[in-house]
């Protein structure tokens, strides 16, 4: 393998990231307040929310990426910032301002984002109280509290990192990432931070971090709902010492590769993990006319409440996968699909080619359907492009999370 | 009022129309087999599924309706004719050809629509036998019987007509509906059916037809999923004696409202009989540039998973609505938005307006969603332009429904 998976790896895996991580008390337990912090100048790129009710720590944070050395990030869980009008917006200057001062940094160095409650002021004494505890507790072995402190109602903590050897130079790359979690009145925010000791030109690492947004981030879905809060922010320091990363370095595409996983693995960890989710289910959309296409055909089929609701049930109903394909937008003739549903366990049976089911074996099917890995084959038989998508199944448990029974 | 609801209305309402509804054998039991016919020659307009896996009852009904002269409909429930390859075409074609041949017309005369179990031989000989007792039982008081008939696992027949008095005249316009319904393998088809005994001229007809679709069943949604098989048909005998309905007609406006709401009632119905359905769900979208945002806006409020769960809950979760506009691709500044919670009972309450929540009382917002029918008014306060649209909640029938467990 060209690179190794870090056991244990976190988001301070690579050279040069510390992260400090307390209880500062947007929460009524647990870590709800992180800094996450490098010795070194940045390169930074990121991706945020289309949104357009956009919450002030997203708009503050999309400037400050802009301008170019983004030296630290504070995240806070249990309060979103979001709809809280132009005091939102003060309030998160005046934290930005507040961490900037206790790191010894600029304002426009430090990024900032909150995922929780929303239309609910921002608590700024417990923020300012907070901010100089988290300062406190930077230190370089403190990743996994950080993957802790980001996390709302997740069940578990997202964090992933690899080693590749670049120029002759260890480099690593790690991340941590929250999903969809649950908290009155909620929404469900994602946010994931990936850092590098790789040293990769600016411009050359927004373009290729774009491209990993679109193939990881942009393919997965809980339920379509994209939130107001929606952060992913790769930065890297330079400190592994290789020769900087750009269009002509020889080693650019195992760099590229080696990013890719790390966001891929942590973005599949937040569908894993989405609300009252009891299965993962894979798209593989292969030979359409154009990427595009294949995206939109493979999220058509992740999003369908009716396939979703299906797979819960392990009901092998593949007209609903034809269904949802047929109203995706996506260009293909029903006369060249071939629909393949197959497991994790390597198990596989095609039920639709030539416009027509196949002659399968339903209890084969429904045998199949029993893992927690559904994978959902789609060839348009229409040409060469390809795509791949990540999302869950629809429970009870879905409904009773965001049917937020209060009694 | 203009027009006067009809008591017991239906299809069969207007003048010159006919049903034949009769168990044929697509389903174990109840009426599957419908006839509809007109006496007269007919002024035709319809609309069908975008689904790029339209089923064939799809592809030759869009084909009768372009040549003009619809006198009859053929419509089964239980078995869809969707994803049968050329089979399904032939199928369908042997069956309009038998019913043409049963009521001595062309067959380019009777339309098709099937709904129900997807990937399934239509059964011919269920068909071939059950077309003549269709015929037979032809009458003009048969509508409910054809409401009945045209059903899958609906839990409520849909029907709605309204009588107005044009150059003198008495006109009648009624009409028949089904929406989402499960049979395994299924998928939620709509169907409807609107038959007036008005002249209209036949261009006319389908312009006035394609904009009330656009405000009626283009602004339901169940789920988001658009099926392979919906058909939303209105046809026109003339048979009122009015002088013919077109551009320059002095009571063209009355018409159009008539038919608007004879297709509003039915279009609503299916919503309020959506799978596992608890609540109505209606969106006022007001003061948005154009038509066009305010329709995407009211869409994507009613397609929210997120919206629809909590108002199940009872959850008065404004966030959630907010952001479903964030996303929808609507032009708004969130400043200027109002946002306000109402109900069937005239209860409301402005939880939104200024960029911030307003100060209103959780209570009364908590009562207010016990209702079945909820109001959710977004006003974008950026324009003229408005938009109604309906839905339903997202219950824990809703997956029990879908998961269709087979144990």
């Amino acid at each position: 393998l060209k690179f190794q998976t870090i056991a244990d790896g976190s988001v301070t895996s690579a050279k040069g990231f510390f992260a400090g991580s307390v209880h500062a008390g947007f929460k009524k337990a647990n870590k709800d307040l992180v800094i996450l912090y490098s010795e070194l100048k940045t390169s930074a790129a990121a991706a945020f929310t289309q949104n357009r009710a956009a919450a002030p720590p997203v708009s503050i944070s999309r400037e400050i990426v802009g301008y170019g050395d983004v030296r630290a990030v504070l995240i806070n869980s249990g309060n979103a910032n979001a709809c809280t009008g132009l005091d939102g917006f003060e309030n998160a200057r005046m934290s930005q301002a507040a961490a900037a001062k206790a790191l010894s940094l600029k304002p426009d160095q430090v990024a900032l984002a909150s995922t929780g409650v929303i239309g609910v002021p921002l608590p700024m004494e417990v923020m300012m109280q907070g901010i100089p505890k988290a300062v406190a507790a930077l230190g370089p072995e403190n990743g996994h509290d950080a993957a802790l402190g980001i996390m709302t109602t997740d069940l578990s903590k997202k964090e992933f990192a690899v080693r590749l050897t670049i120029d002759g130079k260890k480099v690593t790359i790690g991340g941590m990432a929250k999903g969809s979690g649950m908290i009155n009145p909620n929404m469900a925010t994602m946010l994931s931070f990936v850092t590098t000791d790789a040293a990769v030109d600016p411009g050359y690492l927004k373009e290729i971090v774009a491209e990993v947004v679109e193939s990881t981030y942009n393919m997965i879905t809980v339920d379509g709902d994209t939130s107001t809060n929606d952060t992913i922010m790769v930065l890297a320091n330079g400190m592994a010492g290789n020769k900087t990363i750009n269009e002509a370095h020889t080693d650019k595409e195992l760099f590229i590769e080696a990013l890719y996983a790390v966001n891929e693995m942590l973005a599949i960890s937040i569908v894993k993990d989405g609300e009252g989710a009891t299965k993962l289910i894979e798209v593989e959309a292969s030979d359409f006319q154009n990427k595009s296409d294949a995206r939109i055909a493979a999220k058509a089929v992740l999003n369908s409440n009716l396939v979703k609701t299906a797979i819960f049930g392990e009901d092998g109903n593949w007209g609903r996968i034809i269904c949802s394909l047929g109203y995706s937008g996506a260009s293909f003739d029903l006369n060249d699909v071939r629909l393949e549903l197959a497991n994790g366990q390597g198990q596989s049976v095609k039920v639709f080619e030539n416009g027509l089911p196949t002659d399968y074996d339903e209890a084969v099917v429904t045998e199949l359907l029993k893992d927690t890995h559904i994978i959902i084959r789609v060839n348009a038989g229409n040409g060469y492009a390809s795509a791949r998508g990540w999302g869950c199944d629809l429970s009870y448990d879905y409904v009773k999370i965001n049917g937020s029974y209060r009694n």
